[in-house]
């Protein structure tokens, strides 16, 4: 896979997964995690599917606890590359704060965001995705990779796919973003084949992201360029920062301003947004468990499903179909792959109770 | 409660129990634990039960590995009431012995075998069962308690009922006992009226048990004999007896040939085979989570059915109905209630799976 001119790559490495208690906690969130048996954290995964793409030129933005953990399995990288936010402030100040910096560093860069906790099981047809999105992205549109969808989800929003672009086959046009739909709605985006999972993935010039934040923020975007300019300033400037989501602050309204551009792709892509997909993702066998950790641990009779096996403790599932266990040495989960949504439940729970150390 | 004249109570503590694997091991057998949240082992609620009625006649007969356990449990119990067999021989073999010691000791002796893993709610009920037992043996009847059927169990043998006795009119003649029956026959059992759970507790004169021991199993009867009159012989003789149930060796013959009687009981017995009768017994909220340990550690969300919390960890359950969660140190079920009976399944398979060290 050749190498893309000119591409950073910023990863956006944040957010706790409360869908993946007990596995996921505040303190060790998803993306720290080998949640597919591969022997290597999302963030790494992340971090080696991109490398063949853009080399060394990452930017990952993290939050401060976690940032000595980051540089840790990140050894190849610069530690200077790993970026601490000094609290959470949502997706539009992590991105644009490396965009803003990537601005004033190289005047050509194109930049991809990409989460650091998804998986993306085919390297190959991504890397090519997101070298089409650079093509395109050079041309200064704001290019989102549009995934196509398997099944009629409603645990994400969705993209609307308009015309081809004249100069870029390969895209298109983005009338607009539709928020998470009914399962109803859900199917009929299925069927017309014009719609895509928007899985929060952008590839953009950083001027053109920060010039289009300056149209409807613009106080955002000046303050950005400030602490890029003066980086002593980020204490003080982030916390008075908007906390918004890239997707409302910038890529709904240049979609209505005929900005936005969807390369459409099929990758294999999952945000693994909870054991459900989790399950979906790792099962290799259908109608028996499947073991994330140690398998030698697990004796299943009549069972399917899905045991992370965190403790060396013995682990036995008797006749449940669908089940979901999840032992770690201070919690563990028994659910269904159907409730997995409803595991952020335990930790609101957790957290009213006063147990908060335990999310 | 007034006390019986001359009754002794013979406690056959012994069973593994791997049908509440991993609460109950071969080297923590059910007996010992604790398993209604009395605070009281069912060998010690057994031993309460039983003390007004006997006073301190008590012979418990365990195997070798638990007689330590087993005097520590019951401190107020003179330590020589403690057999301890040199390997497990069934209950003929045990029961026997008990009635071998107690024909020297004590010719006008009663003794009532009561298994150490048995439950029971209303001690008075079978306080006044007991007393009624004991009259009829002293006339040398060979005397079963018959629980009444509460449902249409397959997991019980059954105690036909015939006519009463003449001279108790509480007890009824006992024509013959039935294995345990299909769902069919048990429903069929359960419209009659006349037939009654074989909970495995008799009351007899040690002499006439003997006695009727010797009809049919001659050297059996002798062995148990001579081992009495000279305990020293234990060791050798022991291995050499017959491996039988007391009711195959005596009872059912016994009934053919018209010596057997029954007192109906009922008094809320259950012999907790497996996790469903456990969840069963312990449910005091139908629909929510039944609890057995430190329920302060369970967070239950729309979730039904039993959690055993051995661990002192936080176990969260969500959206599962009559789920079964056994968490231990070292072993972890996850089953329901409609499987418990498989849970056997798991023990078998980890002894062949050369993990018998956790069973």
């Amino acid at each position: 896979m050749p190498v893309i001119h000119n591409l950073w790559a910023v990863i956006p490495a944040g957010g706790a997964g409360t869908r993946l208690w007990p596995l996921s906690r505040a303190a060790s969130p998803k993306f720290l995690h080998d949640l597919t048996g591969s022997g290597r954290s999302l963030l790494q995964e992340t971090v080696d599917r991109l490398t063949p793409l853009v080399e060394d030129r990452f930017l990952v933005v993290t939050g401060t606890p976690h940032r000595a953990a980051v540089i840790a399995q990140l050894s190849a990288l610069d530690p200077t590359a790993v970026l601490a936010e000094p609290s959470p402030r949502d997706s539009m100040a992590a991105i644009g704060l490396g965009a803003a910096l990537l601005e004033r560093r190289d005047p050509d860069a194109v930049m991809g965001s990409f989460a650091a906790d998804h998986v993306v099981t085919d390297p190959d047809a991504f890397g090519e995705v997101v070298r089409i999105a650079a093509e395109v992205a050079r041309d200064n549109w704001l290019v989102t990779l549009g995934i196509e969808p398997t099944h009629p989800s409603t645990a994400f929003g969705y993209i609307r796919m308009g015309e081809p672009l004249a100069e870029h086959p390969g895209a298109h046009a983005v009338p607009g973003f539709v928020e998470k739909p009914s399962v109803d709605v859900a199917e009929q985006y299925l069927a017309a084949g014009t719609y895509r999972w928007n899985a929060g993935m952008f590839v953009v010039r950083p001027a053109v992201l920060l010039d289009l934040l300056a149209q409807w923020h613009p106080d955002f975007a000046d303050q950005l360029r400030q602490i890029a300019a003066d980086p002593s300033l980020l204490e003080d400037v982030w916390p008075t920062l908007p906390k918004i989501a890239l997707d409302h602050a910038v890529a709904e309204p240049a979609a209505e301003a005929g900005r936005v551009a969807v390369v459409p792709a099929a990758m294999g892509w999952d945000d693994i947004g909870d054991f459900d997909s989790l399950s979906h993702l790792l099962e290799a066998d259908l109608g028996h468990l499947t073991v994330l950790g140690e398998g030698s641990c697990v004796r299943g009779v009549d069972s399917s499903g899905l045991v992370v096996a965190g403790t060396g403790r013995v682990i036995s599932v008797v006749g449940l179909d669908d089940i979901v266990v999840v032992d770690t040495p201070d919690a563990l989960l028994v659910t269904s792959r159907e409730r997995a949504q409803d595991v952020k439940q335990v930790v609101s729970r957790l957290r009213a109770d006063g147990r908060a150390d335990l999310t």
